[in-house]
C-alpha cells in the first residue's frame, strides 16, 4: 500500500501574497470573475469549462440539490438537533446517504454506459446483454426507474435537452437511449430514465471519470442540506419526527 | 425536545411530472437558466439573488474551495484509500474538519461582528471590549491572523473589493474594519484579516445568519475535495503519507 | 501547525508473526485472555486496569450504550436506508450526534469538576461561583437536569454506587456532589445529576483527561447503534418516519 | 420506500426511574454485573451470551482494535487537528475507513462462506467455484492474503484456537478452511487467512448476520481510535504528516 515515489500536486500553491489554483491566480482571475461551477470544473477537469459545459454542469448540480425531506435531509436535521453549532457534522451525516439508493447511482450507471459506448457498432447487443444480466440476477438497473416520476423524470428530460442544445450530447447520451430502448423492450413497458441515469450520461460525455461522478451529487446535495438547516431553525422537523418515534413506536419485550 | 405542532416545509414539492423548489419549477425555471450559486442562494435566502449578490456569493465559495494539502484534504484522501468507491464517505470525512481552525471560523467571527454592529455609534467601544476580553482570556480572535498570508490575505482583500464594487459592503464590512483597527492598536502590529473573517463580514451584510455561514465553507470545500479525489487517482498522496508514517514513526514501549 | 520533531507511537507494532499492543502480545496476552474493556483501558490509560477499574469502565460503557430511538439512532437508521451495505457510514452518521446535547456533555462537566477539585478546601466556593456564572449567562449546567429521569437518574445513582463499592470514588465524585448541592440551593429544587455528569465524575477519578471522555460515549454508542441496525432489518423505523415526513409535512410556498 | 405498518422496538424502554434494555434492568442487572461485550452481544443477538461466546466476541473485538498508524488512524488524527474538541467527529472520520480494504472485509467473506456452508456435502465444489470465479474476474478473494502477516496471521490463528477450545467452531470455521485449501491449490502457494476472514468465520458460527459483521469492526476500531486521540495529544502525528505533505509534495502546473 505504500508508495515510494514522491507524488506531486497540480491543485494549489500558496505564496505569501498569492494563491494559485491550477495555474490561475485565485484572487484576481477566479474570485469575482468566475463562478463556483466554473472553478469546480477547473479543479475536476483540469481546465476552465466552455460556457456550454458550464451551463450543463450547473444544470447537473441544480438537478440533485433539493428533493424534499429525503432520508439524507432527515439525518442532517437529526444531527443538527444533537449538535446545533457544528453544522459541518450535520451536513456530513446527510451526505453519507448519497449512496446507491438516493442520488448516488450515477457511478454504477456510468459503468454500464461505458460498456455500451465501448462496444461501438455493437452497442445494441451490449445493451441487450446488460439488461439480460440484470434480469437474470434480479437486480434493478441503475439509472432506470423512479417511484414517483413516471413516465419520465422532468430533470432527466431537461438534462438531455440542455446537452443537445449546447452540442454536448455524445456517445454516452446515445448509449443511455440505446439502453433505455432495450430496457423497455425487455420489461414490456417504459421505465423512467431517472436523474442519476441522465447525469451519468451527460457527465460521461463531458469526460468525467465514472468513479468521480458521485462527487457532483455530493457537492449538489451539500448545498441542499444547508437549505434544510436554515429551515430547521424555524420548522423543527427533527424534533417532530423524534417525538413521533417516541410516541408511536412501542417497546415490546 | 419533542414538538407538538406539525412543521411545514418551504423547500421542495415533488409532483409526478414537476418538481417545485421554493416556488420555482426546477426543470424549466432553474435548470439551464440559473447557476448553482443562484439556486443555492435561493434555498438559503428564500429568494433568487441579484447578479451582484450572486457574484459575491460565488467569490465566497471560490475563496475557500481549495487551499492545497490541508488536514481535511489528507483525511479525505486517506478514507478514499480505505474505501475507493464510496467517495461520499471520503468527502464527508474531510468536511468534518471544517471546524474552528481550518475554514470554519466565520461563525465565531460573525458573533463578534454582530456585537459591533448592534452597538451602533458605540461600535468602536464594543470592538475595544471584544479585543480586551480575548486578550484577557488569552484566546485568539476568530477572523484574525494567518500563519502564511501577511500582512494581508489576498482573498480577504478581494472579497472586500468585490463587495464595495457591487454596493454590498454594509455594516458588517465596516464592523470588521473597526475591529481590525482595535486589534492592531492592541497588539501594536497589523494582524491579517483572514478569509474566514472577511467571509463573516460579507455574508453578514447579505443577511446570512451566523450559524449558517459555516455551511458556505462546507459547500465550497466539498467541491475542492472532489478535486483532491480526482488527483489522488494519479498522485497517491495518501499511500505516500501512510508509507511515511510507517517508515518514520517508531514504536516505543 | 507543522512539527519538526519526528513523533513516536506507543500503541502498536506489527511484525510478521506478532502484533504488540502497548507492550502486550495481542494474540497471546490479550485475545482470549482480556476483555474488550480491559484492552480499551490499556490503550487509553497506558496500562491494564485493575478488576475494580474494569468493572467501573464497563458500567460507564453500558450506561450510555442504548437509550431508545434517539435522534442519533434515527440518523443511523436513515443512512442505512440510503446505503444498506456500508454500515460503517450509518454508524458514523449517528455518532456525529454524540455532542453537547445527547450523551457528550461529560467533557464540559469535567471542566467544571476540575475547577472544584483544584479549588481544594475552597471547593464549595468554586461550586457556588460556577452556578452563579451559569445562571448569569442563562446557560444550562452540563451534567445536571434530565427531561425524564427525576428526581434521580438510575444510571448515575448506580455509577456512584459502583465507584464507592470498589473504592474508586475520589475527588471528582465528591466535587459533583458539592456542585449538586449548590445547584439545588440556587434553583430551590433538586436537579437530576444526569448520566453524563456522573460519568464525568467517575472517569475524572480514573484519571481520564477531560477531552478524551467523550470517546467513551462514542465507543458505547457505536455498540448501541449496531443494535439499531440489527433491528432495522426487521422493524423499518427509517422508512416509517420517512413516510411520516412525506405524508404529514406539507410544502407551502 | 414508505412503510404503512407502525414498527415496534425491542431495544430499550425508559421509565422515570428505570431503563429496560432487551428485558433487563439497565442499572441493576447490566451495569456493575455484565461487561460491555455481554451487553453488546445482548443487543445484537437478542439474549445474553454464554461465557464462551463472550470470550470469543471479546477476542474478535480485541483483534481489530489497534493496528498502528493505519489510514483510518491518520484520518482521525487529521480531523482532530482541525477540530480538537469534537472528538466524535474525528472518530467518525476514521470509522468511515472501515470499508472493504482495511478491516471491513468480513461481510464479503461471510457471503462466500455462506455459499460453502449451504452447499452442504458439495462444499468443496462450491469453494472451487468461488475461487475460479474470483480468478476469472481477477478480483482478490476477501478474507485471504495480507501484505505483512505471512504465512499466517497470528490473530486469525488465535481466533480459530479460541473458537475450538470453547466448542464454538462450526460450519463456518470448517468452510473457511475448505475454501483456504482450494485457494492454496489454485494459487499454488499458501495465502494467509487474514483476520477479517477468520472473524467472518467465527461470527458466522455465532449466528451474526453477514451484513451486521462489519459493525463489530466499527465498535472495535472506535476504541482503538480513542487510543490514537489520547496519543495525539502528546505525539503530534497529524501535524508531522501535514508538515511532510507541505514540504515534500510540490505544486506543478
Amino acid at each position: 500500500m505504500s508508495s515510494k515515489k514522491t507524488p506531486i500536486t497540480r491543485l494549489c500553491r500558496s505564496d505569501v501574497d498569492k494563491i494559485t489554483v491550477r495555474g490561475h491566480d485565485l484572487a484576481t482571475e477566479l474570485m469575482g470573475v468566475r463562478t463556483f461551477t466554473e472553478t469546480f470544473a477547473l479543479l475536476v477537469m483540469g481546465r476552465l469549462p466552455t460556457p456550454q459545459q458550464t451551463r450543463l454542469v450547473d444544470a447537473v448540480l441544480i438537478a440533485l440539490m433539493e428533493h424534499g425531506l429525503t432520508p439524507q435531509a432527515i439525518a442532517t436535521r437529526m444531527i443538527a438537533l444533537c449538535e446545533p453549532e457544528a453544522i459541518q457534522a450535520a451536513i456530513a451525516a446527510g451526505l453519507l446517504g448519497v449512496g446507491s439508493r438516493f442520488g448516488g447511482a450515477m457511478a454504477a450507471t456510468a459503468v454500464l454506459l461505458t460498456e455500451v459506448v465501448q462496444a461501438g457498432e455493437k452497442g445494441q447487443e451490449a445493451a441487450k446483454d446488460i439488461v439480460a444480466r440484470a434480469r437474470a440476477q434480479k437486480k434493478p438497473l441503475p439509472g432506470f426507474g423512479h417511484p414517483q416520476h413516471k413516465p419520465d423524470d422532468p430533470r432527466a428530460v431537461r438534462l438531455f435537452q440542455i446537452a443537445r442544445e449546447d452540442g454536448l450530447a455524445g456517445a454516452y447520451v446515445s448509449a443511455i437511449h440505446v439502453l433505455s430502448a432495450e430496457v423497455d423492450a425487455s420489461f414490456g413497458k417504459h421505465l423512467t430514465i431517472n436523474t442519476t441515469g441522465a447525469i451519468a450520461a451527460v457527465l460521461g460525455d463531458l469526460g468525467i471519470p465514472d468513479d468521480i461522478m458521485r462527487g457532483f451529487a455530493v457537492v449538489s446535495r451539500s448545498a441542499g442540506l444547508v437549505g434544510h438547516l436554515c429551515e430547521e431553525k424555524e420548522q423543527q422537523v427533527a424534533a417532530y419526527l423524534y417525538g413521533m418515534a417516541e410516541s408511536e413506536i412501542q417497546y415490546i419485550e
